[in-house]
């Protein structure tokens, strides 16, 4: 038996190298680079290390349809176009060119995280049309959401709980069995929409609670009260959620809300709730500049004049992804002010960055000595170090500005070292 | 030593019966009646069955300004005025009343919700004002908000962390030694703000993350996808929250975001998050009705002819308490297309219903044979029995009409028995 995996990034990896212990996994990706590159046992996310090289798993950007596969797993990115509504185009993509490798009893599994509805109302039809094969008679199709979460060591695909959804009982039974050599339990629903609309919401939930700390943080800063304190307190309570105020983007959080309203849309119901996490995050990084402004100019900076360094330019700490990062709105409201800055990053690829936003990374060895206000956006572990370490950095000893924006520092050091410090 | 507790409810009164243990405790209520029943070992709320009775505690509706109390303990109601605004009068009363009897080093504990800042403001100039004596220098005051949650067995005072938190170290330390002897451990805070907001937000998450599920209930209905299954199958994901949808009352939850939103907006600033609970689930119960004539016409009853049986009144289960119900909002919406409904509630007391919403509570035993219609609207272990026992209510076995808004049955059942449904 031999299982195709399509795309080679975050999610689709692991679910290879995975499968590969026990079955043949062909691997695909559209990317040329990135299939050079795990062939050569490298891979540049940095999720797994010496698993690449092995016998059962073969890395290809190439489709030959003289195979012939009982299963495949399609893995490729859902993102959002420019409207923040679904960018469906890779989906369709894959689609359309996995629907020549269909066979009798082909299970198609998809586990990109999509909106209510979109394997049945987009997906089964292109495969229909496409490999002129009929579903639920000729091939057939389960949803089983990637649960990945870049950087946790603890929740990875062998440890978690993998959610199976068909409409069909006999394919959820089987895909059940596949994913069961690879995952510690499997949690069966009854149909595609179920599966679908459990995984989009999980991200939504944490989208809102984080927006309600950083509701809290802006109001209680106003209160000069302690945010950081008050939330420590709350979280003794036996039910409260202990979520942190920060910048909220990356390919999950930063998206599903979109996709869900997207579709509710269409049922001519506008969400009051679900994106209120988006409308309330998707404004931090401005919130974040203005406090960086207002803390230079309190302290006689001129802020045309200021030298800013930002630490941390991934979606989140300890990973290269910076894919819908959202310290990118730092850089470009202080950009409107002709604020000059630079930006550190010791996780993300500097070209790819250069690529994609035309931004410099700058080597992490050149910090020292030159600034006036530093912004901890991104709490890599590089960056989770004793103030005294930070001591060194600032062009004038008097004036040690610090925006902590995930508050990684107690402010008691802040205040007895005598920095000058906003803390979200 | 004597301590002091004024208001002899939900909060009050468990408080003195844990103090009276190892103390003297003086438990005050302004209703006679309350005190009456206390003194006679009846608890109506049936909190603390035969533990009243105890040469330790008295219960007075009294100020014997005689006493030296070195602790006062204020746990009156704060609830909100039919404009959502905090009414504070119970506090400002009870804050005059105790002032004549502050002594020197005197220590004041407010219980109460609130929002962050009340005690400062309003409370402290109050007892300076009505005292003569000066705050942090004659007497000293901190604020350990109750965590009673009605009806729990497992969360209760002697189980639970309480927070304790002063302006003043020493009284800190010296209400912390107090709360010591009666809960199992205290988390002391540097403020009596940081005290108070970290109180009021508690139940803003809880509000949020229960309209969050409200909503997604009303969009999955509308594509017809059954939430609570989505629900379960999310709560498989180790970080997703696991809230049913339903109607969100009460006199925490229902009340405390006004409160926090109350204060934002002395700073000029408009929640946008935190207010967002209260918009959605304030709508709940007028959804529940609308659900309701929907599934009579679909179902060729005649809504003005159709006979409704309600059951549940209290704001949660098995508990008698039913301020800010929002079954309310059920009943007054059917009632203003003229709908006949009975509501049966073997929790409330009938008598305090009447007095309060002119609404007569029917006996369970009447309940019979005669109804369209049932709105399981309350979970009281009363109600929640297998489908067979609600068999024998309707009067025409055709049409058997449940509408379940806490999801109490399976929807399998429903549809094997042949009910005709709605859940929330």
């Amino acid at each position: 038996m031999k299982i195709f995996v399509v795309g080679a990034g975050y999610v689709g990896l692991p679910l290879a190298v995975a499968f590969s212990k026990s079955l043949k996994v062909d691997c695909y990706d559209i990317d040329k680079d990135r299939i050079q590159e795990l062939k050569n046992g490298i891979d540049k996310n940095k999720q797994e290390g010496g698993k690449l090289i092995n016998k059962n798993l073969n890395f290809t950007n190439h489709l030959d349809i003289k195979n012939n596969y009982k299963f495949i797993i399609i893995t490729v990115p859902t993102p959002i176009n420019g409207h923040n509504h679904p960018d469906l185009s890779h989906i369709e993509n894959a689609t359309i060119n996995i629907a020549q490798l269909i066979r009798k009893n082909t299970v198609i599994i998809y586990e990109s995280t999509t909106y209510p509805g979109c394997t049945e109302e987009f997906c089964i039809p292109l495969l229909e049309q496409h490999s002129n094969l009929k579903y639920n008679k000729d091939f057939f199709v389960a949803y089983s959401p990637e649960r990945v979460n870049p950087g946790d060591k603890v929740n990875t695909l062998n440890s978690i709980t993998k959610i199976v959804g068909s409409n069909h009982s006999k394919t959820c039974q089987k895909v059940t069995k596949l994913y069961k050599t690879i995952c510690k339990s499997i949690y069966q629903v009854s149909s595609l929409k179920i599966a679908e609309a459990a995984k989009v919401i999980e991200n939504i939930q944490r989208d809102i609670n984080i927006a309600l700390v950083n509701e809290l943080s802006v109001l209680f800063h106003k209160m000069n009260i302690p945010t950081n304190e008050v939330l420590k307190a709350a979280s003794t309570k036996w039910n409260f959620h202990c979520y942190k105020p920060g910048l909220v983007g990356g390919h999950c959080i930063g998206v599903d809300p979109y996709y869900l309203s997207h579709k509710a849309e269409q049922y001519n119901y506008f969400p009051q709730l679900l994106l209120s996490g988006r409308r309330f995050n998707e404004n931090m990084g401005r919130y974040v500049a203005t406090q960086t402004i207002k803390l230079l100019i309190q302290n006689n900076i001129n802020p045309s004049k200021a030298k800013i360094a930002i630490l941390g330019f991934a979606f989140k700490e300890n990973i290269s992804d910076f894919r819908n990062t959202k310290v990118i709105q730092i850089i470009n409201e202080l950009k409107n002010y002709n604020i000059k800055l630079n930006v550190f990053d010791p996780c993300v690829s500097k070209q790819d960055v250069k690529k994609e936003y035309n931004l410099t990374i700058h080597d992490l060895k050149n910090i020292k000595s030159k600034f006036d206000c530093l912004i901890v956006a991104v709490p890599h572990k590089e960056f989770v170090k004793s103030l005294n370490h930070y001591n060194h950095f600032f062009k004038n000893k008097k004036n040690k500005l610090i925006i902590d924006v995930r508050n990684i520092f107690k402010t008691k050091d802040l205040i007895k070292q005598n920095f000058k410090y906003f803390q979200l």
